[in-house]
């Protein structure tokens, strides 16, 4: 089940795009141009991005074709020529795109993805391959966050209801789960990735009986293996109290009360009183889940503070990545039939060619530093992160499982110095620019400023 | 061409909505349910909020089926009973829907949605609503603010590529236009909702000609009625002149160069600097648009200094609504089986019953304030906001065109006092609760208390 289909993917892009291929078209130019797509800066209290979203590119580029309800509508619009419609008729991408693997890290003015392709296809796809990638990048970059300051405890995803539409749940979920959430409730997202769901119930059940110790009662009648009581609707330390006699209930009908949540008031003072009821009446063994505004910082905040609670929930400051709702990323011309392009606009650097990141590690098996170089330098040893993934407009590697990536993310961690995993990190990580991109760079800004006469 | 088709649409929930579900069914709760969906509290900086969204809930909720791919997701969990997926198979919604119309402006507290049905039904949707009016309330407010900043100056949607997803671009869009923005870039936007759509280059494109003045003959040759130039990539004033030759040359040929566009550097003293020369030259008539982190903070202060722009391009800022990605949007059970219904969470506040808002003016015709009553009170006088737009299951509306909720909008805007559109206000409106509501909702809470023992 792709997530594209009904959305007549060809027209996710700005009309820009279509409007330069057109020029491009009928001035005949159809020289191979390659773009980089890369984050220029760090948000604030960032030092790492997650790789992700290029398998949802790759479901989508390789069968990208105009149809005939985007072609109707783009002759309707009266801007283009009849060769340029025919032309869109038989567009097929037939380039090659290089993509770090999703489930890595890597760092600002690292290309993600790079796409060599004649220029008018290359453009064609601009908005789609900015559009993809840098929601699931964010989304993965902010869960990672959330799962290091979360030290080990588990997490879930709620944050289906305050996403940016469904697209941005659904990738929510996955990108969660891929730094190491343990599911979400997001159903959808749960039937398209196999993510484990999770959840059980809101205020709202809890009020629509005449008291508390019915609600409990009547779910874990109905969920008695998977009872999670939400216990602050109206006392949170009475419902405690009464979450303990529905646990004795379920007990003396062979079952077990899994958990209580908790969704407001002072978490830690809360969650402290509530585990030593629980404890004191011999229920240690059911777990407290924390909600309500939770992200890396309050979760790190509680922590700290001595919280005793098990399982945190996290929803809408990680779905929206609230602190850091966009990334600084751009997709640039860096080379067209085999020339480095450059842009000189202030303050947006750009380096020129096609590149790879060659990473190396300490000897305790930590990243050290990266190197970016031109594709065509020799290798300056180090492990080449981008790979080929579409060569010839076609895909060149299987989709790989998400559980793969889970497994890809979570080694990759262990190799992040503690430093750069901080929520509030103060060390940048180091990423050279080897002797001859920088030769080249500067040569070819020197030429287009003497072009331009500036 | 609904937005919804691929989205399996009853899986737009959360499981606990689910499992409460089945919890009702089970223990036979089918009494009727009214829940209410409202923002508790402006984000920094905010003072009104605009409707919007319901449209598209009205496009999938009269018509949401549990359909066989659902079905056997949802058995295939191991959670429901034959009985719930049995149920599920033969759901649909059958309850009464009021909401504020598209495009009109509203207020913390103020129920922006009532939902009133069997509680099963009311509680299976809750997600759905939340997330379709959420996003799309928050992108038409942040645009409102943006359309004000301008002060009438043109303004475009740019942000596409980084919206949180297609969803959320698609949204963007609609909400932006439906608050007096021109256009958009978004061609699926520009095909769904018949938006007008601009856009002519980018960076990549003036970078893969020889020169800036190849790539601006180029462009004027293929699209001479729609010339904008982006006079940035190298030197602005530089560009400029080339623009000012462009623009003799299609003089010469009986055309007109529209616009350049500046998208980077000190955009005030920039416009201030290419107006002159394009005046001096005598190319007044030849607009100037910018773009590049637009927002209506920046839009503000570009005015006020003065700077020389006729078309703003909002893009990311706008559509990821960046100073306020997320709002403090509940759907809250205030009525079951006709009884008011209260939780007692700390800092959550819902004022309980069915509502309706009325609207009291000025002798201007400025909005005055706003009394929120029981729905079973007699009138206060004033104008009521909520209409009902669904009963016994079905739509008693037919759909609004997108022009029609943009003039309602422009109508709505000439309403407000000044002192509200500030972008950085500092006056609240009033919201009055009436008395009867405040009794109400205090007997209810004294006696939930009682029964809670707390």
């Amino acid at each position: 089940m792709k997530i594209w289909e009904q959305y007549v993917p060809e027209l996710v892009t700005d009309l820009y795009e279509l409007t330069m291929a057109e020029c491009y078209l009928r001035e005949g130019m159809s020289g191979e141009a390659a773009f980089s797509l890369f984050i220029r800066d760090y948000p604030a209290e960032r030092s790492y991005f997650v790789a992700a979203g290029i398998e949802h590119l790759l479901e989508v580029l390789p069968d990208l074709r105009f149809g005939p309800e985007a072609l109707d509508y783009l002759a309707s619009l009266g801007k283009f020529s009849r060769e340029f419609i025919d032309y869109l008729r038989d567009f097929r991408f037939t380039g090659t795109v290089r993509a770090i693997p999703e489930g890595r890290i890597f760092f600002a003015n690292e290309p993600l993805v790079e796409v060599i392709a004649p220029i008018i296809e290359a453009q064609i796809v601009e908005t789609l391959v900015l559009n993809v990638m840098q929601l699931e990048t964010m989304l993965a970059s902010k869960a990672a966050r959330v799962c290091h300051a979360a030290g080990g405890r588990g997490l879930i995803d709620f944050g289906m209801r305050r996403a940016h539409g469904v697209d941005a749940s659904v990738k929510a979920a996955r990108a969660s789960y891929l730094t190491g959430f343990l599911g979400t409730s997001n159903l959808l997202a749960g039937r398209i990735y196999g993510i484990p769901v999770f959840g059980t119930m809101a205020h709202s059940y809890v009020s629509s009986f005449t008291n508390e110790s019915e609600a409990f009662d009547a779910f874990s009648r109905v969920f008695p293996g998977n009872t999670v009581l939400l216990i602050d609707t109206y006392d949170t330390i009475a419902g405690a109290r009464k979450a303990i006699e529905m646990g004795r209930a379920m007990r003396n009908r062979g079952e077990r009360l899994v958990a209580v949540r908790l969704d407001s008031g002072d978490l830690t003072a809360l969650s402290k009183e509530v585990r030593q009821i629980l404890d004191a009446e011999g229920f240690s063994e059911v777990q407290i889940m924390a909600s309500g505004n939770l992200d890396e910082f309050k979760i790190e905040d509680l922590i700290r503070e001595g919280a005793a609670i098990d399982l945190y929930a996290v929803g809408t400051r990680m779905v929206v990545s609230a602190d850091a709702p966009y990334l600084d990323i751009s997709y640039k011309l860096v080379e067209y039939e085999g020339k480095p392009v450059v842009k000189l606009s202030s303050g947006k650097k750009t380096w020129v060619g096609q590149k790879q990141i060659y990473r190396h590690y300490d000897a305790d098996g930590k990243m050290d530093y990266d190197i970016l170089c031109l594709m065509r330098a020799s290798g300056s040893g180090g492990e080449p992160l981008l790979r080929t993934v579409v060569e010839g407009g076609c895909r060149t590697c299987s989709p790989e499982p998400l559980e793969k990536i889970r497994e890809r993310f979570a080694e990759e961690w262990s190799r992040l110095p503690e430093s750069l995993r901080a929520i509030r990190p103060r060390e940048r990580y180091r990423v050279e620019i080897c002797d001859s991109l920088q030769r080249l760079d500067l040569e070819t800004v020197r030429q287009k400023r003497r072009e331009a006469g500036i």
